[in-house]
């Protein structure tokens, strides 16, 4: 049997994954996370201004001391949806806790897919049961987990990292969805965390941030945030290490795995972003401030002129420039550099001479590095993009009907 | 023979436009507007921060009492082209101006297509000898003006209004060009106006201004401003109306007038579109500002998934509420309401139970209305967008190579 590498990974982990309709497509679309002895919990949320059914209960849920389950359905965003929505999330809630004789306060809930339908509550009901009943620690029932929290992903995206804490084996997993509106800010999408560490919820509320901030937001498929996204870290406990309680050498080992964990599963959503066949790092130097450079990265990749021409495999830096430019960000034009890989192609505000064809090798790569140096400051920062393909467009111009 | 709606319809100007090899494919790509008795002129440009060589170099001239010319290039924006690029945009005017024998900063200098090249300057000192020697006051010629102006545009832009202002005739013709890289702030692409009313210079700008505003601006292709947006309108003044000097009713029939011809200008540029099929304007109402009304209907122009939806034919108005949600105006989530043309979709935070074959049929039209209402106060602003189609990003993947 191969190593289990889903959120069952961690000791104290149940989960699965049922078929309960939700989707037309008959796939897999309610899944459960059940933590038996109880987790510490922290989350991140979309900052979207309308915010799903499931986002607003789970932010008051998610203050609980202890959390038993998270259920997550697929196919239906139960977002836009008014006081049905919300009683709907609630229920979702409340059925879970019922059947693990819990508090619903103690059950987090999340949902995916279309914005501004009903879910068909009969439909979920029964997937509730058939998801309890079907709960194990196997890797069969974590990837069934993964398989229910899935819309247009192509590929199932999954992450585990095994370190040593303190001379305990400690393990934390991840699982994600999302393959459009995918925007850098706070949580991005769904993403499902569970670890055995035993760590305090303040500290770990402070080492997801941390994670998604370097990760998931630093992802950028269409720029889109969406009303559902949340991201769930759940803690057990149980692998024995002796409680993280500061910010000592053990919880620095923890939050690096975190991060490094988030960054692979966020690469992995770069990678089978809609209609997606290359992705790109743009790197922001000599910024004035943090946010400007955060922000510089974030105009270029997301602009539809840039992603069309890495979609093409063309060097067309000229609508880099463009894009840092129009971000509003501080710049001196007399000082503007641009690197693609090790490649200078545009140096103190000119052009430079350089050899074409390298250029083109170097974007039609699956990923390559977009440098620019705005030369005015010592601050740097990061944003991961994607191009932009036909196949995006036929995915996104029929998914409602 | 047929009105001429073109650049040469008002009295006073001469135009042409050559082929002189900037453009591999041939084309025109080099054209000119020539008052023999001096215009006033005004012009708005770009806010990118990266501005071309002939914006710096407009910007200057632009403020000389007497324009007698505008030089322009297609096929090559000069811009990100350092010092030689700025040498370049000086040397166009100062060689028209030589041919006039005017002063080069009583020219103007504007230009376009890919970023980041030198323009070949010995076919632009031939072509500029050969559109001198073209120069009539024919439609023939006007029209060979806007064919210079031209990069992606599938059909030509002309427009033309003939009013009366105190008894006398006074015509203003505009042309303009663009089908990407086009997004609502300030100047949009090249805009070419010219009138042969007898108007101050102040007033001019300031009709000017307030014409572009509620046309070129409120138009979104993908976001992007250019680095060498430009609008500009010369005066001739030999309309033989008395001068306006004031806001009285003759500025305010010309302003009309000139409002009218920049929202037609608006319309056919959405309409040829990089690869549009279908144009949407989306108006905001209950807004707590005009500012956020305008941010918010930017927002919706501008989604990716929006644009998709509409290529689709797809009623995904779940989008367009997320959309606005992320924009990070001031809403109340339990009073936004939706309509698709009169059909309420969304109303007071919940879906309504609308036609949906209704809906598809409103989205597929050539033109519909998104109208969101954000129930916290009394202002309105609005946009125009257009779909995203596979057509943009075949155009826009291959353009540099």
């Amino acid at each position: 049997m191969s190593v289990d590498n889903t959120v069952t990974a961690p000791k104290g982990f149940l989960a699965s994954g049922v078929k309960c309709g939700i989707k037309k497509s008959g796939k897999h679309d309610l899944g459960l996370i059940v933590c038996p002895a109880g987790a510490k919990a922290a989350a991140v949320f979309t900052t979207n201004k309308i915010i799903s059914a499931a986002v607003q209960i789970s932010q008051k849920h998610a203050k609980s001391d202890t959390i038993y389950a998270v259920v997550v359905n697929s196919g239906n965003a139960n977002a836009c949806t008014g006081e049905k929505g919300i009683k709907t999330a609630v229920r979702m809630c409340a059925e879970t806790a019922g059947y693990l004789v819990v508090d619903p306060h103690e059950v987090l809930v999340a949902s995916t897919g279309i914005i501004g339908e009903h879910l068909p509550m009969g439909n979920v009901t029964a997937g509730i049961e058939d998801a309890i009943g079907q709960l194990s620690d196997s890797a069969t029932d974590g990837m069934n987990f993964t398989k229910a929290i899935m819309t247009t992903d192509m590929k199932a995206k999954i992450a585990c990292r095994r370190i040593e804490i303190q001379g305990k084996k400690v393990v934390i997993a991840g699982t994600t969805k999302g393959a459009g509106m995918i925007g850098p800010n706070m949580a991005t999408t769904l993403c499902f965390i569970t670890t055995d560490a035993a760590i305090t919820k303040p500290l770990l509320a402070k080492a997801l941030k941390a994670a998604i901030g370097d990760s998931l937001n630093k992802l950028t498929v269409d720029g889109h945030q969406s009303t559902n996204d949340t991201a769930i870290i759940l803690a057990s406990g149980l692998a024995g290490n002796k409680l993280i309680t500061s910010q000592d050498s053990s919880y620095k080992k923890f939050a690096a795995a975190l991060i490094d964990l988030c960054q692979d599963l966020a690469k992995q959503m770069a990678l089978d972003a809609e209609g997606a066949t290359r992705i790109f790092k743009v790197v922001i130097t000599g910024a004035a401030s943090k946010a400007d450079a955060a922000k510089a990265a974030r105009a270029v990749a997301d602009y539809d002129l840039v992603k069309c021409a890495v979609n093409g495999g063309d060097p067309n830096w000229g609508r880099i420039i463009c894009a840092v430019g129009s971000s509003g960000v501080k710049l001196n034009p007399q000082k503007v550099s641009c690197k693609l890989d090790d490649l200078a192609v545009f140096k103190n505000g000119a052009p430079t001479n350089f050899d074409r064809k390298k250029a083109s090798k170097i974007v039609s790569q699956v990923s390559h590095t977009i440098t620019v140096d705005l030369g005015v400051g010592k601050y740097s920062d990061f944003c991961v993009g994607c191009d932009l393909s036909k196949g995006y467009v036929t995915i996104n111009a029929d998914y409602h009907t």
